[in-house]
């Protein structure tokens, strides 16, 4: 599996360990002050995108003589830098999974936009695809059916959230179970836990995220 | 106006900082490890809630010799702590805000989970007394009308998170304008801005969030 990762200008503190350490290997994509902490790092992304209003001018500066391939958007944009980013990504890249880090953490305003881009028409068959990945939480997105999934090692609880209205939710064999749930509103079913190594799941309409965390 | 403040266990590193300073004045009600955090600022909450099993023996005993009012519940229960927790500030006591601090950060199936608990029947005619506050965040809800809000201070960003089906949300004189606006999607319209000291919006059903945020 091919993996492109994105580095958004979240808090680093919400970086997972392995992002801090410099072990998060594939290319990357840099989204505004993103671009500036990859270069930090010694990572050349492949793009860097943004308005770069954060930035003062020698860090612009250094971004510029750095990267080859620079999308710089106006400030006063309908888009975020991160839905800009995505959609290079998706449409000029050939991979199979798209990472997002320092999508979290720090201006809810931001996160929540990043968390409800999958529900855009544009964005919805591509978001199997997306991960959000931080500290301490994985987010995946599932469309309409049934699927097997799989603990990750470090983590000890599984929610499932339901972005819209869900229909027909069944958790067999998790801690927790449900059957035919139909849900008409969002609901973040926290604090479940696989019981296994593997889990199941699956619904017939609407968009469920799936989130593995820790403590 | 009468303020009854909820601490929840999150990471204290969200803490905004009068919180951290010890300076948010008026009652409290403890939530799981949000108790202890109380007792160690030498504020002795109304109530402790949660089922404590973040707790150690020690740190569990500390909180029964200190708390007049523990509500132990088990740990395998369909309500979140926070829940609970809100249950009991909205029917026992009157107070006109409810002022949720430590829910967001760390864990994002309890943020989501807190954050959408208002649109539970059982919560939503309280929403507009609802605030969450962190460091860089602060979110109010709003019921279908009209309204002035008036800027933070503190905050420079403004964002109207629509929750569910929003029907003509106007943003008349922000730095980013709607006016009659259908949402048929939760969308965060991030990154607005005051103009003045005060500003203005309205619609006419669904729910809506407001963010004012800083970097």
């Amino acid at each position: 599996m091919t993996h492109l990762n994105l580095l958004v200008g979240g808090p680093t503190s919400e970086w997972p360990d392995q992002l801090t350490a410099g072990k998060v290997f594939g290319d990357w994509i840099g989204v505004d002050r993103g671009t500036l902490r990859l270069l930090k790092m010694g990572i050349t992304p492949l793009v860097a995108i943004g308005d770069f209003d954060s930035l003062s001018a020698d860090e612009l500066k250094l971004v510029k003589s750095a990267v080859s391939d620079i999308r710089q958007a106006v400030p006063e944009k309908d888009e975020t830098d991160t839905q800009l980013a995505v959609t290079v990504a998706l449409h000029e890249y050939q991979y199979d999974r798209l990472d997002i880090y320092g999508a979290t953490g720090g201006r809810l305003d931001h996160f929540l936009a990043n968390f409800w881009m999958v529900l855009e028409p544009r964005y919805r068959q591509y978001a199997p695809r997306i991960r959000f990945i931080d500290k301490q939480n994985t987010i995946t997105f599932f469309a309409p059916g049934s699927y097997e999934i799989k603990k990750e090692p470090d983590k000890k609880y599984l929610a499932f959230v339901t972005l819209e209205n869900v229909g027909h939710l069944t958790l067999p064999d998790e801690k927790y179970n449900l059957k035919d749930e139909n849900v008409t509103r969002p609901i973040s079913y926290a604090s479940n836990e696989f019981v296994g190594d593997t889990g199941h799941f699956s619904f017939d309409s609407g968009m469920v995220a799936v989130i593995q965390s820790k403590d």
